[in-house]
């Protein structure tokens, strides 16, 4: 991919943002999508190929949202940004990529990454604009991501994202927590008292319960491995209760 | 091996193709070599240290196939990419780095990208001909890489890389597959009738056949992977049977 | 992180040094610095976050060795560049990072990379003077790095790195080496008789003992891995007799 789009785009720069998504797995994506390209300088290309529906009839599309350019699979790897776009009224327009004069002259069917996404990024790098590369769409693929919901004592998540240290960010915006008084966590049985502001204020080995640097009630173990140590997965249940 | 390359030619590119070659899989490097190297830009050059000789009389070499450059181990890493050229009548010039003028002043005996391969990449892209870093040599070290056999009911091959995903590719090539009616294809006890041309046919789970993005036969399980559930090997026995 | 220097600094070259250090795991990072720094072009700034204490009082932390830059926490990552700069006398000059003009806006808890480090480096890279953005402070975090022993017979250390080969690097320098005729190492109940110069002068599988690219013994098996087949760990000891 890399090779493709410096053949088409020959002063790109391109930056590696993560080889660490497991193969399928669209939300992981998602979420470090909509984590991460806010960092980024405006009018940035960001190219995503997770892709479990190669080859099927699923779309192939480019998208502006607010100042930022997507080019990937139609599953649902912008579902959270279309969201908060939305919300806050940034621009937001969606794009088939349905122009076979842009892609490479061969396309393979199981590898768009490199045949499809990879010369589309580069061609929107050189300056073909995004209505000459697709043809607008209104009905883009949104993950359904789990809510939060809220119960007589509080709110009930889950886990939706585990990083390399086993942390474990659940659905719960900080937003929610801000209206709180104190609250009390609990996962798998396990009860944390209040939230700590940053890991180090309890001792290692300790669960703690803390807000995410993007904003998400997240569990962790100081200098430790939540994941490991709950044995937590993707989908496990959260629940917040607000105390006395 | 970075640090190397800028400090002797400031204004190199420099992209990481992969990190995920297991320590001394020559036949997993000259395999990716071979699958990406035409979809750079000419002129690249492709600096490759999968070195387990490090250190011993194996030589260092650079090379010229086609419009790509290569700077490595001679160890058979360029084979395919050799075997190709020679078949398609591209450029060919293979040398071998013996002037120490162009590495680093101490040459450690573990390291030798770091210490020759990466000054000497670096000294070509800054304008140092192949010619002058290295004399030429015509008996570069070839890897015996498996070709698929004739059978009287079709052909027997095997599996040649396993990716991260779990897909097995084989040495049986799309062009002999061109000339055959229906086939099914035999691996570890398992039957698979005809190819698939996409992952996305399949129910998830089901074991599947296609042609995989370099043109080679893959064995892959839709959405799953094919290596786990096949406990496979590099250097498993495929059959293709011609039907019928 | 590289959005945000993207943001501040657009032509800023950004090189992926590793990804694999684990964890926590600041003797890892502080000994890949220190291999690493010396081979980059002079002025380079190196970016570097492993940083258990994030949110705690810990500094955040600038620093000129020589003729490179550090950006990062003040945890002992630079202490083995800290020992060298003073025994051959280089420039040294480490600064608090505490001007929050030079941060993001919104600084988390968790992700000092991303939010402090980040900008004070892309800052650095984009003209700001380091005494600009930092003030000076004398007393650094120094790691507590094990030294090698004197022994009536030789010499005694421990293995202070294990790298992605399964080779076990000690905390045994080759100067110490070099004033010793013939040694015989000791690691776990195993004894190897002299250094090999590379790893091609043995057997494939053969234990043995050579001067690693950065001039420490270690211990390795050829083509192999000692980590697994000692069952070796950070801190294991080694022994140095000296024969005869």
């Amino acid at each position: 991919m890399k090779g493709v789009i410096l053949n088409i785009a020959p002063n790109t720069q391109i930056i590696d943002l993560s080889h660490e998504i497991l193969p399928q797995d669209i939300l992981a994506g998602a979420l470090l999508l909509w984590r991460s390209i806010p960092f980024f300088p405006d009018g940035t290309i960001h190219l995503a190929v997770i892709d479990p529906g190669v080859g099927t009839p699923r779309r192939a599309i480019a998208a502006q949202i607010g100042t930022h350019y997507f080019v990937g699979p139609d599953n649902g790897l912008i579902s959270l940004l279309i969201d908060e776009a939305e919300r806050t009224q940034q621009a937001l327009w969606i794009g088939e990529l349905n122009r076979p004069t842009y892609w490479l002259p061969v396309v393979s069917n199981t590898f768009h990454g490199r045949d499809i996404f990879a010369p589309a990024a580069a061609h929107l790098a050189a300056g073909t604009s995004i209505t000459e590369l697709s043809t607008r769409i209104i009905d883009p693929v949104i993950l359904a991501i789990p809510r939060p919901e809220k119960t007589t004592y509080g709110w009930v998540g889950q886990v939706i994202h585990i990083d390399r240290f086993g942390n474990l960010s659940t659905n719960i915006n900080a937003s929610i927590l801000a209206n709180l008084n104190q609250v009390i966590i609990e996962i798998h049985g396990n009860y944390i008292d209040g939230l700590v502001t940053s890991f180090g204020e309890q001792p290692a080995g300790t669960l703690v319960a803390l807000i995410d640097s993007s904003g998400l009630l997240a569990i962790s173990v100081v200098n430790g491995n939540a994941e490991h140590q709950l044995s937590a997965h993707i989908g496990d249940i959260v629940q917040l209760q607000v105390r006395g």
